[in-house]
């Protein structure tokens, strides 16, 4: 293996038709391989606008298998720019059963392997526990090509658990394709801190695991103003010490390309060896709910 | 049960004489008790220069039982103050048995509870796995008049596990009494990212379980120049969003005196409520050291 890797980034906002959504996340693939990106990462749930903002059953019609008609056009442009790619899908499994989940998608344009959402949000627009059945794959890093690719979406970002199951299972670098945003009528007060505190929580996980952090989020508004969710951007790399390496702004369509060292994450982890003193004789306790 | 509790850091430089220590350490908290703390936490191995610089048996002569004498001191100031002082002391257990420990002693001058150091470093200057035995009482939050007091040590503070099972038991702050600095070659370097790498794993366990996180570091230099070891001061509270409320600079004696929320706790529990959706069902893994 070469001493890195590369990841690209595609931060997009999300145009009305799936169509031209494809047709927007193959031109960021496109423009993401060109720039030399190995691992490329869309947004969580990129064909649609986010659908979740509300509950209704004709909404599971966006949902397609896996393979299916997204994962397959996503496998082509792959495959013609010799890329892995993260592509975020609004999968359908069986009537009735439904998951957020992720496909890694090799250089041949064949599936390494799914990452179904674990930990599934439910909150005022963002009504994820209607559509999405947790995640029964586990935590994973998927060997790619270039590196062991860790998947985390969205809502698992705020799980160190997560994170650290994934970085044990050797990934060097942890990409979460995102749909997060401010509601409007909060942005003023709290949308500094809430962005700040996103990107707090997983940075620490790669500080933690010694691992390279990749988030992805969309951008723009969708849903009926006033209301509504503003999707924040903010789309970075961190590395394994939790320092930022790269950062789209909060309302730009961006592809972020971002090197990232193998010798580094070792210089890390022999400086500050957290992994050598863990205290997996005590840690059975993590499984419980709360309390003793 | 009021709403809040008030948390007193003293930060300071450790006299050359454990005497002098001590009695700088109980001027301190009496400020802080004067100045409305109610839970004072005092920095890691108060008593003495941060003797784990050198492998020496004669150091384990500074290790004392607990209670003991400088326990007893303590339990002394906080009963006259009337208030709750976390004190990082050298246990002796037995011969050869040696721990590096917190005492949570009440305003009644009782101990409340122990916690010993569950993870021990070992780094140059930082040879800590010759003295102390790690901890055999658990990760625990303990019963305090004020609230549910949350104690780990030092070099804990980069484990998410550690602070997840404190929050676990209850916890509504975490403190950790520190004993952290630079290698004063490496300081123009590294210092700057060091320090903020410190703050942000310690504020992301505050976020993810919606806690308090307070930690209590000393300052100056200790051992010989060039070499020795350079304490960067930097104790700070944050919040349950893993936002800084208070911190101190990196050479200074100092008094944090930082006012906690219950109401906050409940209030970014309730909007962001992760602890509501862990999926402890499959969390089992934590328990490896690597791989599957």
């Amino acid at each position: 293996m070469k001493d890195g890797f590369t990841v690209g980034l595609v931060q997009m906002s999300i145009p009305d038709s799936p169509d031209m959504a494809l047709d927007k996340a193959i031109a960021g693939i496109k423009d993401a391989a060109k720039g030399g990106s190995s691992i490329i990462v869309l947004p969580e749930l990129f064909r649609t606008h986010y659908f979740c903002q509300k509950q209704h059953a004709d909404l599971f019609d966006l949902a397609e298998p896996i393979p299916g008609p997204t994962s397959e056009a996503v496998a082509r442009v792959a495959k013609s720019c010799k890329v892995t790619v993260v592509a975020s899908l609004f999968e359908k499994r069986a009537p009735g059963l439904y998951h957020n989940t992720a496909a890694v998608i090799g250089p041949d344009g064949e599936i390494i392997g799914l990452y179904r959402k674990n930990h599934i949000p439910d909150d005022p627009l963002f009504f994820e526990k209607y559509y999405f059945t947790p995640g029964d794959l586990g935590f994973k890093a998927f060997q790619t090509p270039e590196a062991k690719l860790g998947v985390l979406v969205c809502w698992d970002q705020w799980y160190p658990e997560a994170a650290r199951l994934t970085a044990l299972d050797g990934a060097e670098i942890i990409v979460y394709p995102t749909a997060i945003g401010w509601h409007p009528a909060e942005k003023p007060e709290h949308g500094v801190a809430q962005v700040q505190a996103w990107q707090l929580a997983q940075r620490a996980h790669g500080l933690a695991s010694g691992v390279y952090i990749a988030a992805v989020n969309r951008h723009g508004h969708e849903g009926s103003r006033p209301g509504g969710i503003e999707f924040w951007g903010h789309s970075f790399v961190s590395d394994p010490y939790g320092l930022i390496l790269a950062e789209a702004g909060d309302s730009e369509d961006r592809i972020i390309i971002q090197e990232c060292s193998r010798g580094r994450i070792e210089d890390i982890r022999r400086n500050w060896p957290f992994l050598r003193d863990r205290r997996t004789d005590i840690f059975g306790g993590i499984t419980r709910r709360f309390g003793h």
